[in-house]
């Protein structure tokens, strides 16, 4: 497939994403990218293309399409993650575990008893919410590791802050492009079907 | 105020939920009730009119209507409830902890230690996907409940499933009146500074 067409200058927060990004909405106000830590897998993230932190500065239209870009993804994840079932999530605001200030809705594919040996499926919050499911946290170290290697400086090396490892670059666009096609895939059958 | 129109036979799930309502979306499409267990104080439940169990099953304008009116009613939780962040959490399916067969958007109003005597603020989710935040129980509670008083058995008592006890209908009903006023006031103003 060509490479997506993504709006100018589309960043996370802060942070430049591109490699990350599997869906951009037919509107252009929604994208979706996969996680640098995915709390389990297919674990993404779903943004408005305008960088604002809070669900109240969104308009109508952008939230409108938020959603339902959540919804457009979540039938391509259901089938190829094998999920029954979804926890849809914001945490809209620092007070609500907000860390990376650019509105993201998280998207969990869920299967029977996937997180038992983590203490129940009723922990996979305390996942998102605690040390191990910090996004801004995660992208910080990422980035730091990508000036590290433009600057040619190995002296520091970004110590694991759990046992999750975060994802390589290459693993993360690798994702982001089967997703991708794997979307396709269901909006050609769709096509076809109607 | 005259009583809210609601659209008949408004039901959440299998539950009659008249009097906890205190919001209906201009469209018609989407509706606000209080909590029987409050997570916090303002903790609501933002539901689509037609009761189907996911949101795959919502339509597109469905979807846009009901985080919009999410979008609605936080500014006026924000005010009364002096929040400075929300959680929003949709428990899409049983195995993401679902317990009524019903859409609802979880809508918890945040400040900051607001819940450090529990255990610290990621704790939320928790609380919100076991026993306490059972909100499929909560409603069968009050149902058994109105069906003794209905049919003069007071045989069974409801024994209480935790430390927070489920809130009397008359308490939820006045929470439902006063959020509704303080909606239509924040309307009211809205329009004259338009």
């Amino acid at each position: 497939m060509p490479p997506l067409q993504l709006p100018p200058n589309l960043k996370f927060g802060p942070f430049s994403v591109a490699s990350q990004v599997f869906h951009i909405s037919p509107s252009r106000l929604s994208f979706g990218l996969v996680n640098l830590k995915p709390l389990l897998p297919g674990h993404i993230l779903v943004c408005p293309v305008r960088s604002v932190p809070r669900l109240s500065q969104l308009s109508g239209t952008e939230t409108a399409d938020l959603f339902n870009t959540v919804r457009a993804v979540s039938s391509t994840l259901q089938r190829v993650y094998h999920a029954s079932s979804f926890n849809v999530a914001v945490q809209d605001g620092v007070n609500a575990g907000q860390s990376v200030p650019h509105v993201h809705v998280h998207v969990i594919p869920r299967q029977k008893g996937d997180y038992d040996d983590k203490g129940g499926g009723d922990r996979i919050y305390d996942a998102m919410d605690g040390e191990e499911g910090n996004v801004g946290k995660a992208f910080l170290e990422m980035q730091r590791i990508r000036e590290e290697r433009v600057n040619g400086d190995r002296r520091f090396v970004a110590a694991p802050d759990s046992d999750r490892k975060a994802r390589s670059e290459e693993e993360m666009k690798k994702e982001a492009e089967w997703l991708r096609m794997e979307i396709e895939k269901d909006r050609r059958d769709a096509e076809d079907h109607s």
